[in-house]
């Protein structure tokens, strides 16, 4: 795998009324973003979209501009719903055909007399598309241009991702350091900004927590640049052993 | 509360990089899409950005054209990554200073003395902006618009949207029966697409699902005729039966 060593960014989008009904929990978010932050390429932005043709035309020509890579998940299966196949086929004006070699891998892993229409549909994907293997129901997902398209289930989906790692090319990988504290978050707003002034190639994020009745606070620094990071670590750390903060984990 | 007539929709806007990464799972999608249902608004897209003002302001001037309704998550705290008030300030081309009620409802929350630099930037919000109340932390949240903006911690955010629901005019809800059956899905694709192509005004989705080890399938029917579910229900079930297929749950 070649580094790249700009900034590489990925958009996924996640096609599902169920989601967006609030029916479903998306979970496929948190695996994507860190097995992508584990090959250096950052996740910056997810939509939720409808399984609706024209949502998925226009958001996938928007966001394939924008962002090196795109995945999204979910509406590649059997049914009258599963429309994503289709409308990315529409999105780049390709045709949507059998595909030969999905069609093989699927009629050899179906029983003979069990090869049905419904299962057929998973075989039909935009023309000159790659395939995405899947080692644990068949159905494979495919890649158009920057586009990877991946199933909505969880369990498949983690399934398909470790096969994909030679498909892309990351940048330098994001780190991060956690300190979580005993405190609330406006006792140590002023000390953060000014740790944020100085230490301008981290990103330093702070999230209330409740945890076990007790408030307090995580500090995430982030960087591609471990040294920063360090420095920027000791810097918090000192001012809150001056503030006398209770320090919970580092 | 008003009703419209038309379909009223909504976005959800979550701004927050410790969502993009993976670090934290979101869950005010489900609230925020049951809650908006239940008022008659359906949530049409999800968009989840990152802490950057130039995100934030081309997101919040890209979908407050193309929704009734457009609800932000996060940002709205003391510490320097919250930047939504002053970047939907600027997205609207208003001031961002103190608001004096916003000022007066946090002077009172906090004893004396505690009203310290950061919990007084939690009273600068967008000028002519209205106040959504906080009855948990104090901090309110604002409206600009058909902005809502809300805090990011879940507790905090169920709190404040009972109050708002006199600022919301919905249109139908969306009603929706499930079936829950034991089978795989390419089985019923082709009687459930025959449904869908006969109950115009129904959406029928079909959702796999593994659960104690065994294998099935949900199909939901949304409308917002409970007269089209029915028809579209009753048959789904005659289907079912003549093919033997167990129903586990309706």
């Amino acid at each position: 795998m070649k580094k790249a060593n700009k900034k590489v960014n990925a958009a996924i989008i996640i096609i599902g009324n169920e989601i967006l009904s609030g029916r479903t929990q998306d979970v496929n978010v948190e695996h994507l973003s860190k097995w992508l932050n584990n090959l250096g390429v950052k996740v910056e932005e997810v939509r939720v979209i409808e399984d609706l043709e024209s949502s998925i035309i226009n958001t996938i020509n928007d966001v394939r501009k924008k962002f090196n890579y795109v995945f999204t998940t979910g509406g590649i299966g059997p049914t009258h719903d599963d429309i994503t196949s289709k409308s990315i086929a529409k999105a780049f004006k390709l045709k949507y055909d059998f595909h030969r070699e999905a069609y093989d891998i699927l009629e050899k892993y179906y029983k003979p007399g069990e090869f049905n229409e419904g299962r057929k549909k998973m075989a039909k994907i935009p023309e000159g598309a790659s395939l995405i293997y899947n080692p644990s129901s068949g159905a494979p997902g495919f890649i158009v241009e920057n586009i990877f398209c991946l199933p909505g289930v969880p369990s498949i989906l983690k399934s398909m991702t470790d096969g994909l790692k030679d498909k892309i090319i990351g940048g330098k990988k994001i780190l991060s350091e956690t300190i979580s504290v005993q405190t609330v978050e406006s006792e140590i707003a002023k000390s953060l900004e000014e740790a944020q002034n100085q230490f301008k190639n981290v990103q330093i994020g702070s999230y209330p927590f409740f945890r076990l009745g007790k408030i307090g606070v995580s500090i995430v620094i982030r960087s591609t640049e471990k040294k920063q990071i360090d420095d920027c670590y000791k810097q918090i750390v000192s001012f809150l052993k001056k503030k006398e903060i209770h320090i919970i984990e580092r």
